[in-house]
């Protein structure tokens, strides 16, 4: 089956919203076998709308749109689709009932405009809302399906895979299985490279790459009769892709980092702690971020003024003084004087010059230092990302520092 | 101007990426008053991409395509581009230059692939990019722009406000303003409500709102034949709007909360430190964010562990005993031993239960209690979110204690 997804709000072409409706609703139709060719964003105009429908029709069997579904004069998504599946608004008695209850429930009154939601076509499938007011439908016309799902995602995620989900599952015959590999320390023209073995001339699975900021991305993704026959392909090529890039590769579950740096420091209770400068708690709100490493994380010190990694870390005046707040010996007594504070397993510090502003010639915007202790193992690295952007250097360095600790951890080399 | 904005790579369509391109571009152009209907995304195929750009062209001036710009196999833009556009690539002298200075500079190989990146349109203007390999182009053919722009978010967005936006500016002719107005402790609907009164009825300026994750935000645009009448009638609207719902309203200038709480420390020369348990760096991290930062940011502590709040902060065995880590008792305790530490003007402490788990009937996941000091004023505030998601919680508890901080910096009334 190929489907289209079209998004129906102005607000997207203001840039005001971030369609992260597509994103969740492209994840699920391809986990279903459902190829997703398209995605579309118009706004509240009926013209446009209409004309993109019949656009999308022409290529895919199933359009699912989001948005124009409330109350208000300018949501006016169920109109044009009954103009384009030929088929007519009618009071939809179930839904108007709804309705009521939820208005009710509430102690709301109910304002007229309302009843706008509970009018459906008449040959719709309706799709009931359980966390809001406007239901969803969805509506063939010669063997070409558009399904219409409320715009706000709490209401249209719940809804496909409360009721949209498993009827489509009905209609689906094919089997899509992939698997997306995250790697650090190669750019995507390298990876594609030592890759291209492997990618020449392969229809099934198939092998994508991409970048993502500071990250290459790999995708493996077959497609078969059956979900075992489209999983063991797509197992086999990854360990026919691990040969070749095998020391890049940090994730083969699409797991971020830091994700996988915390899952590996709670599922061996290794306790942690960081000190960072121009990273400015960036590492340990990434590690945070993961549920459960109250476990292990002890604590995390954003040392940004001179005095600060004197009095918290114990830089001596004379290191800060001679060799400069950004320096591998400042790294290094940054990371040895947590260790000594905290006693935690795992120490990180960070030091560096994450710009716009603070570059000189010896030491350039971009140049990174980054202390790493493991039980015996005490290293500092360094690291130059040529770029002047504030927020890249401060993500990429976590990333580095990320990269680092998971290497330790994992006792593998960390060049 | 009319135009459209055409995401290329199969990535978005899988729901890899979340397409953060359009968002930009769609703030940026609708800014300069050039009208953005519609948003696409097509996967790396050239057969589909090439109706999608003569579907665009039948209705827009100018279509912006981000991605597909790359140096490997389907990187397919330029080709296809081409096509539509009538003409053919060549390469580009210039750009072949800056890629072999790139590489050596990075003293890494250059693939051969990566040539392919400096093969151009003959009739094309190119934009430079400083932070990445692949150069962006606009070329026209009938009056009609094509804009290729490389996909990765950080080169694009620099490459659109380095060269692309000033090379646009100067060819529209209408003049839009438009001003966005933050606020924070109002819901979106609440919004609207007091703002009825201004919203019947208006033509120009229109007023929209927009909920973005824990804020509602207001758009106010004016569209007139110059850019000065524009910004004036903006700019009463504001005035009224201001008699309404002053009162929430922390920027006019779409800026972030942690800006607007840097700037007014870095205006002000007034330090900062913050203690922070479960938004785990969060604070300290969106305030070094802002560059400038370091003349007043002092320092940072992430107290995860009880026994790091005793110790960093000197909060007394006895309270985390017998009030537990998550209480008023213990957010004073923090705020206090954090302003003894360090002696900064303003000091911020932060102990919650961000959840998925660790929640009781008495102490619920998102029961956050945040302390601030100022000079010789020092609050508790207590915030109960009624939340689950951990993300959620620990951004909103961060804006929270943001819009708090930012309420005494201002003298204001801070409930």
């Amino acid at each position: 089956m190929k489907c289209a997804i079209l998004a129906v709000g102005t607000e997207l072409l203001f840039g005001h919203t971030v369609n992260t409706n597509a994103v969740y609703l492209s994840r699920q139709l391809n986990s279903m076998g459902i190829d997703v060719l398209y995605h579309y964003a118009v706004g509240d105009n009926p013209d446009r709308l209409k004309e993109l429908l019949h656009q999308a029709l022409k290529d895919c069997d199933l359009v699912i749109t989001t948005g124009g579904m409330g109350p208000t004069q300018d949501d006016l998504t169920k109109e044009v689709v009954c103009q384009v599946q030929q088929d007519q608004l009618q009071e939809h008695a179930p839904s108007m009932e709804r309705l009521l209850r939820h208005f009710q429930k509430r102690k709301r009154p109910m304002t007229e405009n309302n009843k706008k939601q509970a009018l459906l076509p008449s040959r719709a499938i309706v799709f009931d809302n359980n966390h809001g007011t406007a239901p969803g439908f969805a509506l063939t016309f010669e063997e070409r399906t558009v399904i219409c799902l409320p715009g706000p995602p709490s209401e249209m995620t719940a809804m496909f895979s409360e009721s949209v989900g498993p009827w489509l599952a009905e209609k689906s015959s094919e089997a899509l299985h992939f698997c997306t590999v995250r790697t650090f320390g190669i750019g995507e023209s390298m990876l594609e490279t030592k890759l291209l073995p492997l990618i020449d001339g392969q229809d099934d699975p198939t092998l994508a790459t991409y970048a993502k900021e500071g990250e290459a991305t790999l995708r493996i993704a077959s497609k078969r009769a059956t979900k075992e026959e489209a999983k063991q392909a797509v197992e086999e090529m990854l360990s026919r892709v691990r040969e070749y890039i095998g020391e890049y590769i940090y994730s083969t579950e699409d797991q971020g980092l830091a994700e996988v740096v915390a899952g590996k420091l709670i599922a061996r209770s290794i306790t942690i702690s960081c000190a960072e400068s121009c990273t400015g708690g960036m590492l340990a709100e990434k590690l945070t971020d993961v549920a459960g490493i109250s476990a292990v994380f002890e604590r995390g010190i954003v040392t940004y003024s001179n005095r600060a990694k004197h009095e918290e870390l114990g830089v001596s005046e004379q290191t800060l003084q001679e060799c400069g707040a950004v320096s591998p010996q400042t790294a290094k007594e940054m990371v040895l004087g947590l260790r000594e504070k905290t006693k935690s397993q795992v120490c990180v510090s960070i030091t560096g010059i994450a710009g716009p502003e603070g570059g000189t010639e010896e030491k350039p915007v971009g140049l990174i230092y980054v202390g790493v202790v493991f039980d015996e193992r005490a290293e500092v690295f360094e690291l130059r990302t040529n770029n002047k952007n504030r927020q890249w250097n401060r993500n990429y360095t976590v990333l580095f520092a990320l990269d680092k600790i998971n290497r330790m951890l994992d006792n593998r080399d960390v060049e």
